[in-house]
C-alpha cells in the first residue's frame, strides 16, 4: 500500500461517518474505520490524530475560509457587510460536502462531548472573525457583534438547511437568515 | 453543626472561588474548600454535587429568570423586544452577584473544559429562548435569530463589563450593545 493512497481521506471520512451513524461514536474504532475504507491503521493516522479529528479537522479550513473572505473585502465595507460576504463564501464550500455536512451533524448531535467541541469551533470561528474586523479597523463592541451575529446566522441557517426536507441552496438559506436578522433586530 | 448551616451555600462559593484562583481549579479538593469555609464536607454535599457544580449551579436559576421573563412580555411584544426586557432583569441579578461572577469568570477563562461546559450553557439558554417565543407564536427563523442575538448581546456585554477598569452598570453595558447591535445589522 503506498504512502498516499489517492482518495484516502475522503475514504476514511466516508467510512468512520458510516460507523458513527450505524453503531455509535464510542463504540467504533479506527482499527474499523480503515478496515471500512480498505485501508491500514497506519494510514489512518497518516491523516488524523484520532477518530474525534475525522469530524473536526476540517475546522481550521472553514475558519481560515471565513477569516480570509472577511480580508478579501474593501476595507471600507460596513462589519456585517464583510460578515455576511464571508458567510456567501463559505456556503458553497458546505453545500459541495452536503452529504459528509449532514452525516457529520446528525454524529454530532447525539453525543454531548462532540456537542461541546462543535460550540468551542463555532465560538473560536467568532473570535478569529472578531479579530479580523479590529485589525480593519472595526471598534468594539461592533466588531464582536458582528461577528456573533455572523455566526448566530451560520448556526440557524445550517440547522434550518441540514433539517429541510428537500434539497436547498445553503447559501440562499444564509441570505434569507441574514435578512431576518436585520428584521428581528430593527423592531428593537 | 446543624443540617442547614445559615449563609453556608455562599461561604462555601467564596471559598471555592479563593481556592480556585489561588491553587487552580484542579488543585482544589472538595475538603479544601470546605475546611476554608469552616464547614464539613458533608455540608458542602448538602449543596454541590462536586466542585464544578459550584460554578454551574446557577445555571438553571439563570434560564429560569431568563425565560419567565420573556414570558412576562406582553403577547404582542416584538421577539428582539421581548429578549431585551428579558436582558434587563438580569442584569440586576449578575451586577447584585459582581464580584462573584467576576471571579467565576476569571477561574472559567484559565480552564478549557470549564469554558466549554459554559458554552453549553450559553447555547442551552438560546435554545430555551428560542423555545419560548415559538410557544409565543414566533416563527422560525425569527424565535432562534432573536434568541441567539439576545445571547450574543449577553457575552459581549458581560466581557466588557467584567474588563471594564471602573465599576459600569451592566444594564448600561447591555443597552448599548443592544443599540450597537442595531447600527451593525442595519448597515448590512
Amino acid at each position: 500500500m503506498g504512502r498516499w493512497e489517492p482518495g484516502a481521506r475522503e475514504r476514511l471520512e466516508q467510512a468512520a461517518m458510516e460507523l458513527f451513524l450505524e453503531r455509535g461514536f464510542e463504540q467504533t474504532t479506527v482499527a474499523e474505520i480503515a478496515s471500512r475504507a480498505g485501508l491500514t491503521e497506519r494510514t489512518f493516522f497518516r491523516y488524523f490524530a484520532d477518530k474525534r479529528e475525522v469530524l473536526f479537522s476540517g475546522a481550521g479550513e472553514l475558519q481560515e475560509l471565513f477569516v480570509s473572505a472577511v480580508s478579501a473585502t474593501p476595507a471600507a465595507t460596513a462589519p456585517m457587510d464583510a460578515v455576511a460576504a464571508a458567510l456567501a463564501v463559505v456556503a458553497p464550500f458546505l453545500q459541495e460536502r452536503g452529504a459528509f455536512a449532514s452525516r457529520r451533524q446528525d454524529v454530532i448531535t447525539a453525543h454531548d462531548d462532540l456537542r461541546e467541541r462543535e460550540l468551542v469551533k463555532l465560538a473560536s470561528l467568532a473570535s478569529a472573525i472578531a479579530a479580523t474586523l479590529r485589525e480593519r479597523g472595526v471598534a468594539e463592541p461592533a466588531a464582536s457583534l458582528a461577528a456573533e451575529a455572523g455566526i448566530a446566522v451560520f448556526k440557524v441557517a445550517f440547522e434550518r438547511w441540514q433539517e429541510a426536507p428537500t434539497d436547498l441552496d445553503f447559501a440562499r438559506v444564509i441570505e434569507e437568515c441574514l435578512g431576518e436578522l436585520k428584521v428581528v433586530t430593527a423592531t428593537s
